[in-house]
């Protein structure tokens, strides 16, 4: 009989770990739908569709509040290292996942702005970066579904691929720029957006170290290659 | 007689908070005199100097990591909502500085890349705008040795300033792009420099926020103003 009421708690505590875990994915996979609708946007040049996801990135900011909220509510019960764990993890997925829907936002806003001058053709290779972004970011947001660290050490290994896409993305738009001073502007924020998304990898990358740290505690992930290489393109 | 141990525990657990505290505003000392060491580099065109900033950031990385090992030594105590909220913000202010420490190496790396081009007057700006972003650097991070979250909110509002001084100088760099495009590829490297600027304020407006948390809990900060301009540049 005195087992009842300490039942119920566990099995509240697991219940509100439970909405966490579903709130965080949630936030996820508006961010990740965000991105794609963004990308969608540039190439379809339609101002009234960003401005829609800009205005949609508040209901992100919104659920990073309530995750923060109930992280924090459910640390106060003295939680134990794993749990506490899920806790810190939470928190920092939140934050980057908040991150990549402010990415996604800036994207739809400079497709406005790229809007105010004739098309490009130089769209297409923002997308196909773009498409490898959001794939990581599903694939990422899965195995902290599944608790996969495994799965997480692959994604963050995979970011190697997004950081060379978006190399030569950022070669090829600074030769369209030097052969026609009339599209440095425009260029200009396909460069910045191609930037949006090799930081959008990153953060995926940042939710894959989450994942480990929660499933093996600080126990360091093999190191990984490079990021970014056009820091230093000359 | 019996609240010597008791006594003993708490001198511990505050020694502990302060060994914390100041582990992290060692690293945010360390980064803010990183990106002060990255902007002198750009004027002085010292690849030798640059390479130690890059080699340098390893040491705010490996600091960020025994801040994490520390904030959840204590968390594992059982603490109450104000010492959660310490933690948290503590590891969350970590990870702010963790990336201004890389936003400073990535400026010494494009520093590095730029010396391969002729000497141009542009850095000149970019100079004025990491003066502003260094200060708003170094007052944040008193603000959080004080636990001051008036002075925290003031930083947070001057922001804005940074941001007008991030807007000026980009539309300055595309005009050079438009007249010259033989300094397309090196005005790159300086666009995303001052970009990272702009980044790091954002990060030392982060931190304003995580010290109002932490001295008021979740209550809101005031609205504040919008943050880059140049995404609407056209």
């Amino acid at each position: 009989m005195n087992s009842q009421p300490h039942d119920h708690i566990l099995k509240s505590h697991d219940e509100e770990r439970r909405i966490l875990l579903e709130e965080i994915l949630r936030m996820g996979e508006i961010a990740a739908s965000q991105l794609e609708a963004a990308l969608d946007v540039v190439e379809r040049r339609d101002g009234k569709a960003a401005e829609r996801i800009i205005a949609n990135d508040e209901e992100i900011d919104a659920l990073e509040l309530r995750v923060s909220h109930d992280a924090m509510k459910l640390a106060l019960r003295g939680p134990l290292a794993r749990d506490l764990r899920e806790i810190l993890a939470a928190l920092r997925i939140a934050s980057d996942i908040e991150r990549i829907g402010d990415y996604a936002s800036n994207i739809a806003k400079r497709s406005m702005a790229l809007n105010l001058s004739p098309p490009l053709p130089h769209t297409r290779g923002l997308g196909s970066l773009g498409r490898l972004v959001v794939r990581q970011v599903r694939a990422v947001l899965q195995a902290y579904r599944d608790g996969d660290a495994m799965a997480a050490e692959t994604i963050r290994a995979d970011d190697a691929e997004i950081d060379a896409a978006y190399t030569g993305l950022f070669r090829e738009l600074l030769t369209y720029m030097m052969e026609d001073p009339r599209v440095i502007t425009p260029c200009t924020h396909l460069l910045f957006m191609a930037k949006n998304l090799e930081r959008v990898g990153d953060h995926a990358t940042n939710i894959a170290e989450n994942i480990w740290f929660q499933e093996h505690g600080e126990g360091p992930m093999p190191p990984r290659e490079k990021r970014d290489e056009t820091s230093s393109a000359a």
